[in-house]
């Protein structure tokens, strides 16, 4: 039985993304050999895109063979050995996955709590760097997927360095979507995903390790405990040696280099504007449709809004019925947001003025159907206020 | 830069193999959500073939979210924990590479080391295991990529589960191109990849769990060591409850759902007997052209033929001549074989007579200029006997 069509589901979730059609025909290409020439060419190209993404000159950036939290687990056992002490900023899942991943690298690990969609705060932060002066690596969710909140980087990175410490970005909701900017601001390890604001197929996981970081792992006394992960092979196989490690995913990365390429046609600062101008709308819309956001405005991220779902209205039915009568999907809360939030993407291709009023017209739909009164005019003249203010 | 069209190159290498245009039209349809009702319907029917070709009725049986190697670190990790001891069998790069990945786990490693291009001797092995009682896994390579040796599995399934220890089998250059028949064996672990003999593009490993393994994992003591790969997890997204882990790389499920409806539609024996045809064909061929196989003819795979490069010719260069001049990729040896041998892979979609007489005629073009006299009516006449003699 051939594969069936799949539904032009409109994906506005926490990810994957809507692909474009460019990067949808590169997948499709003819798969040619790892080690063909032709092949290396796309990985030297792919990587100095990456870099250009991630605004960095580290040699040492490339795709991971695996998802985002294969990204995360590379960044992890690469840096960490049994007994490193690590601190992580814990305000949403993915914080709350880094202390799994970490403990399971034989870390002692300690937490800096904040408050779901709220940053974490870097006063705290340092005071408990302060406390365990022996910390080797710090690691920050900059955008948690779980929850549409921004950490601001700055006042870590500076935290952090004070005391010689590594950090670790996840940057897996932000790169593409807004400023990452790996030099500019000092970050040492950074990763991410495919699938949110780079606007290709989940399946890769970029990374970049800067100086410090790679002075570390090359003091490392043990041997990484992950084979298929291991920086030393990796970057050989990435590097000038083409040493063979695995079989890299072919195809995957014909479509991140599209996706790329993509990026540097538009500009990041057009791309990031982008992203604020919509996000700007989206909620100025859903405020008039009679929600309300879950993070405040100076901490909420232009790639991923939650808002709380209004009272009397039930999560499932209207996520279901996006889906199955107006092909849109969204995301529902995780944790303790499950039932009581909606997430809501507006990441790479998909962050459009026709995707924003696409979604409001169909919530104000189906809220209208459920007697939760609103109106879509006001919402799209709110929304559309926003796009006449940047004009 | 848009990505440019890749060359139309032959993959006659060790993998990847040629996708068919089917799989490469079903990797660029639209994408869908991990958790989208029509993709969860695509999981369950791509379990089902996996089934089928794995010849189980085992439940854990899915896709690993990475390449081959990803396959055999998702089967070493889940199994064993620090301090077990494990056998493995080495006559190649790929058990060697089994042994690496088992020490990162902990385990005192054992090994049964056998010439390259020669099965692992199971009488040996059966003495390893009557001198250390107290193996909890015997790895083994059923199909060694970078020899083209068919390791037997009877008789070390029967050794191994003498010994109540659990048998794990690398078959990543053999699933889908000759049987693996994971229940009729008993077989306890079994992965593969997908750009071998199953015909999809490299990305995803194909891995099966038996009753005896699962047993094993669930007395477990400590966390699994990688959290990416974790069993625990996988099981329960792949299962019924859908738990969210990790993002499905989606498009390239697509690709493998394909691959394995190309495989069902052929049906297995079918296309276990093309491969064999195919590959003994190719071999007269090379006969007839002056050049001797390494492997000898009962341990032979009918995927991956490894010959030796004839006196007096120059491996880089007939390689280079081949894909510039002919489009045409196979692979250099590895290890003791570097510059020794070459390395054909006839898997999948590839295993074709046009194939087969292609590079006898590119390798006969090539030879001829170099001054190696070979005749290549004589090559075509002796591959086109073995056709007839099963026609």
């Amino acid at each position: 039985m051939k594969l069936e069509k799949p539904a032009e589901v409109l994906l506005m979730g926490p990810g994957p993304s809507p692909v474009h059609n460019r990067v949808l025909k590169a997948i499709g290409q003819h798969t040619i050999g790892h080690l063909d020439p032709d092949f290396l060419k796309i990985m030297n190209r792919a990587m100095d895109l990456l870099r250009f993404i991630f605004e960095t000159k580290n040699q040492t950036t490339f795709p991971v063979s695996g998802t985002g939290s294969a990204g995360m687990e590379a960044a992890l056992v690469n840096m960490l050995e049994p007994g490193d002490k690590v601190l992580i900023g814990v305000n949403g899942v993915f914080g709350q996955r880094m202390v799994d991943v970490a403990s399971r690298c034989g870390a002692e690990v300690i937490e800096v709590n904040a408050e779901w969609g709220r940053p974490v705060d870097s006063g705290e932060l340092e005071k408990k760097l302060a406390a365990h002066t022996d910390v080797k690596l710090v690691g920050i969710v900059h955008a948690e997927t779980s929850t549409g909140a921004q950490q601001p980087l700055e006042p870590v990175v500076e935290a952090v360095h004070k005391y010689d410490a590594l950090l670790l970005v996840d940057a897996v909701t932000s790169l593409g979507g807004l400023p990452v900017a790996v030099d500019r601001r000092d970050l040492d390890i950074v990763y991410s995903g495919n699938q949110k604001c780079l606007g290709a197929p989940p399946g890769l996981a970029p990374i970049t390790f800067g100086r410090r970081a790679m002075q570390k792992f090359e003091q490392r006394k043990s041997k990484v405990q992950s084979w298929y992960l291991d920086l030393s092979f990796l970057t050989r196989y990435w590097g000038e040696e083409r040493f063979y490690h695995h079989t890299a995913p072919i195809n995957m990365i014909y479509a991140l280099y599209e996706a790329l390429a993509m990026i540097e046609e538009e500009g990041l600062e057009e791309r990031f504007y982008r992203h604020r101008l919509n996000s700007g709308a989206l909620v100025a819309g859903l405020k008039a449709l009679g929600m309300k956001p879950v993070v405040e405005d100076q901490y909420r991220l232009p790639s991923l809004i939650t808002v709380w779902i209004p009272e009397n209205i039930e999560d499932a039915e209207v996520r279901s019925r996006l889906r199955t009568e107006h092909l849109i999907e969204i995301g529902g809360g995780l944790g303790p947001f499950k039932g009581k939030a909606w997430r809501i993407g507006l990441m790479g291709n998909g962050s459009q003025r026709e995707n924003v009023e696409r979604l409001l017209r169909a919530l104000s739909d189906i809220f209208n159907q459920l007697g939760h009164r609103c109106s879509l005019e006001e919402a799209l003249s709110e929304a559309a206020s926003l796009y006449q203010q940047q004009e």
